[in-house]
């Protein structure tokens, strides 16, 4: 259809509702250049203002997802579970909840991102281990997942390549923070991505892209209607991100604390949390009647050590040196590590998030260009979590780079982000709220 | 001062108010192709839906005079007094106005845009005066305005080069339609013009951009706080445009009318407006202690002949031929006529004015594209006004151009936007509200 973009921005300005032909029109039409940038952030603009229905959020998913490939897992037998993190700081998930849902014979065959920002992101983390490759072709992906049960890989470059070009306007034109335009720029990819059922661990608080517990199940609603209208079961958790999940921010750190996790000896946060997202995906794979015995299996599946066991055997299938399981020193070390101790006597009360979050930036665990390299050894290592009692002197956190100035300022960051206060806090709880389950 | 516009955009979007600095560097900043359209237009649509008060306005105004030639009248004796009309069909009261102001004493250097849409602008009438020179050096501008008391030429290309800009975006981003936006543009204009008093004609109605009396009289106010907020005495009246003003539209055929009107022969709508608007400009002037009063001196100098030979004087002195005023037939014909006759027998209910332009403009009277060509004789020349009684039969209205075929589609638009009904409707008001004075 021939869009007149002028008028087509006028109706969702004054409030009208856009069909799926205008959306799909809109989004063809910018894709591939006819649309010039700022009739589109004018547009997204008064989509801001005058917010989209469901209906109009998924066909902008759609459409969006139709614009790059689409991934074929048909010859992947079972049911393809898909887990997705609106991403935290210290979340590590992935490679805990990954191996533990294909132990328990729930295919996965994930796709992820790198990291722009705080930490790397799990691909990032993945080449941490020393070989290990994120790359595989297609036919190679699909045998794995059918030979071993579990993949991981980097996302391709043709995915969704609308919401790539639509996410970069919205960055630069205030018009990043509406429900709709997030939640089809999640769906979208993961759409694309071409699993059966999706779950989604939706951060809240201080350190996570929404703020309230409100505004993310108001998220994770919209994503899990749009999920169901795409045909796909789809589950939402909101979790909360007020603290660091575990103790670990960083790369192989993050890696380590995986691993530590598998072993059985992970942070109570993170194997609760684990055990939670991988019992609903073994539900969601058709592996277990319920959540709840989803969760046992996977439970088992960590205590015997067949979860574990998984995890050797996919880092072995994709080149990485499988021994780093029982010697962490095969990571390498950072050259730099500089303590943060406690001034004060008490209980923790608060972990900025978010502050961690650009300590561990800074000390080369993140990128803050897209392009920049990742120092896999670096980041920040927590000694505490929220409500634990320190004394004067006690260790808080160690920062690791390969840079001493550097692990010197993010030591100074991590003691502002940690507050030490009289009082026992209230008991923090990490599973706020399931969606659509 | 340096600008995240990304920031700013975010601040209006969230409702905050843009300090005059921030508006002075994204005008400047836009001007000068450092701020990417994209942005400007996101920004716009954010003041679309949070609006822009009285002080934002006001600095919108002075950047985008700012961005360009500002005019120097100071060598110009007396109290310069400029009009401006929002644009109506039939509107060619500059002609009749300035002549008779100038006549009274009241310098009167003005310059006018082309038309753009409906009918010629100013500068296309005078142009059909055979002979007459729209462009005038500053100089001879400045000396023809001390020596006659008045000149009329075009806009210069360098006025408000900002306004032009964000104009054309706001044009194609659907954010024209915000009375903060709107009346800057034309404030910014006046205000660079350099007159020392300001007369705003604002149209309502079915043919003006403002169709209810409210929205232009709100508009008018924000005009009027943007003139005295700028130093400037600044009046506006709301007057109507339910229907053309007076009997013609077209070029040569309203500058007909114009000399008629001064020749005391004219429409009583464009007489009695014209003497209204001439009586406050003489008021502005400082040439009478009222409105009312400069009232009676326009109509005296009407009556005397005086303002009739001011236009004498003003044709010569430009170049144009003034035996046009004794006879029409030098202004030429146009070859073809089509007469519209009434079907019916009843009274003149309606003449929709925006029809009744967009059937000039047919005609080859206005132009469609920036550069077109202009047909000075053609366009419409009514013989009934709403209220009137006709017969069937009846001559309505007489459609003139250089082609046949373009002559006839007008009258047949010119017919249907002629209603005929039963009753005698009732009077209209043309000069609604006068707010500023």
């Amino acid at each position: 259809m021939k869009l007149n973009m002028n008028d087509l921005i006028i109706k969702k300005r004054d409030g009208g509702k856009l069909t799926k032909e205008e959306i799909r029109a809109f989004v063809s039409g910018y894709t591939q250049g006819e649309i010039p940038d700022y009739q589109a952030s004018a547009l997204l603009m008064a989509i801001f203002f005058r917010h989209m229905d469901d209906e109009e959020t998924l066909a902008l998913t759609e459409a969006m997802k139709n614009s790059g490939d689409t991934v074929d897992l048909s010859t992947i037998k079972g049911i393809k579970v898909d887990k997705h993190s609106t991403g935290g700081v210290g979340d590590k998930l992935t490679l805990i909840v990954g191996p533990l849902a294909a132990s328990c014979g729930v295919p996965i065959a994930k796709m992820s991102g790198r990291g722009l920002g705080f930490t790397g992101g799990t691909v990032d983390k993945l080449e941490s281990i020393p070989g290990f490759n994120t790359t595989l072709e297609p036919e190679d992906f699909y045998r794995q997942v059918n030979e071993i049960g579990i993949a991981l890989i980097g996302q391709s470059g043709h995915i969704a390549p609308a919401d790539k070009k639509i996410y970069a306007l919205r960055d630069v034109t205030g018009t990043v923070e509406n429900l709709s335009l997030i939640a089809s720029s999640i769906m979208s990819k993961k759409l694309a991505a071409g699993s059966d059922a999706i779950l989604l661990d939706v951060k809240c608080g201080e350190g996570a892209f929404m703020e309230t517990e409100e505004d993310a199940a108001a998220l994770a609603e919209i994503m899990c209607r749009i999920g169901t209208g795409a045909g796909k079961r789809t589950v939402a958790m909101v979790t909360d991100m007020n603290q660091p999940l575990g103790y670990a921010v960083g790369n192989a750190l993050e890696v380590i604390e995986a691993i530590e996790t598998l072993k059985g000896r992970g942070p109570a946060d993170i194997e609760n949390l684990s055990l939670t997202l991988a019992g609903m995906m073994i539900y969601l794979g058709g592996k277990a009647g319920t959540p709840g015995e989803g969760r046992m299996i996977a439970e088992h599946a960590l205590r015997s050590g067949v979860a574990l066991a998984k995890l050797r055997t996919l880092i072995a299938r994709q080149g990485g040196n499988p021994d780093v399981i029982d010697d962490y020193d095969l990571f390498g070390t950072a050259k730099k590590a500089v303590e943060v101790r406690s001034e004060y006597t008490g209980y923790v009360q608060l972990i900025e998030a978010r502050e961690i979050g650009r300590a561990s930036q800074s000390t080369g665990a993140g990128r803050a260009e897209k392009d920049d390299p990742i120092d896999f050894n670096a980041g920040i290592l927590l000694a505490r979590k929220v409500g634990d009692r320190v004394r004067k002197g006690d260790l808080l956190a160690t920062c690791y780079s390969a840079d001493a100035a550097k692990a010197k300022a993010a030591a100074k960051a991590v003691d502002d982000a940690i507050l030490i206060g009289k009082e026992k806090p209230a008991e923090q709880v990490l599973i706020k709220r399931t969606i659509g389950a």
